[in-house]
């Protein structure tokens, strides 16, 4: 897999060092966080909103109502940003100026498009349902016309972006080793709970293997 | 807690129902997150950025390097966003499109001032410290002349915000309650995994109970 080439849009200014602009880091980053943060501009007001995602090869898929005003906007060819972030601890070193976190963040540039044939779609949210949860599409009831009409998938192609990754343990100044005090990581990690089986449910369906085995 | 009012900047436009006004609902919920989704613009290109954050009443503390972009852009008093989420859960409905997930979302609206004045700059960065690890602010070596001054602090006003929240079981239309598909919610929660001492540390410093007992 490539590079990105780094330019003003993307470049990591701020600790040069943790800034990554391959795709084989920055697209597992993207792959392992449940939701993105979009950025949309509005008369001058920057707008963040959360979103679910998946990547198909270069591109990244939004999908929602077709009248959300996200897949408008995304849908229109206007400039996006598309970040995820993981924080994986909490850096405690010796002085409050040294704390951090552990993270990987990605950020992405690109420009959408609206998915509007019907089999490019259907294969589209699939690709969503199977990045979520893989299994599910094939055992799901898949959308019907109306459902796939009151639905938009747009499809960004990511023409610039960057990732910034911090790991290991605290950094302190020389002297302040000497301080009685800990320092280390506090780790942090998502979960998948115990399963709840809808309490509407009419009959026992078995849980499939798909969602027993289910991990991020 | 007062309401914020509703307005076209925080209005919920879709599934206005989950939308929220009140700072009661929302401010649990910035406060709850580790970090937020700060957006900016630069010449109509939205930038996303993931960074630490602390509330203090109806304030959103931000702080960074002085030399930093976000930092900088924050305190010039340009029009920011500031989004934090939390997925709470998959939703798997019977349907494809009945799909959703749980979560607690919040977007906030405000302009940001730089802090200035050192004794306010102490008091913001013990808040951040506080807010992230409480307990730790009078353990730790607390910053210095260099390095407050290596450091900028914005505080950013509230001035609109709301919140969006979904919770419980799927919703499926009435005729796939019969489908034999497995359907209920995933839960999906963060944890605190096994604290890992700094491999570099000279004394074995006892571990505080406020890290032995720490939760989010």
């Amino acid at each position: 897999m490539s590079d990105f080439p780094k330019s003003d849009r993307n470049r990591v200014r701020r600790l040069p060092d943790r800034g990554r602009y391959d795709k084989a880091t920055i697209y597992p980053i993207v792959d392992a966080a449940l939701l993105c943060h979009v950025g949309m501009v509005d008369a001058g007001q920057p707008i963040v909103i959360p979103t679910l995602h998946a990547r198909r090869d270069d591109e990244i898929l939004l999908h929602g109502a077709s009248t959300s005003r996200l897949l408008r906007y995304a849908a229109s060819g206007a400039p996006l940003c598309i970040t995820v972030s993981h924080v994986d601890g909490l850096v405690l070193a010796r002085s409050v100026f040294h704390h951090s976190v552990n993270y990987r963040s990605a950020v992405l540039f690109g420009q959408g498009r609206l998915i509007e044939e019907a089999e490019e779609k259907m294969e589209a949210l699939a690709a969503f349902t199977e990045k979520l949860i893989p299994g599910r599409w094939d055992d799901a009831r898949k959308p019907n016309a109306v459902e796939l009409k009151a639905t938009s998938v747009v499809a960004v192609t990511i023409e610039s972006a960057s990732a910034k990754i911090r790991t290991g343990p605290p950094k302190d100044d020389e002297e302040d080793y000497a301080l009685d005090v800990w320092a280390g990581v506090l780790p942090i990690q998502q979960y998948v709970g115990e399963l709840q089986a809808d309490p509407a449910a009419r009959q026992e369906a078995p849980v499939p293997d798909y969602l027993r085995n289910f991990r991020f």
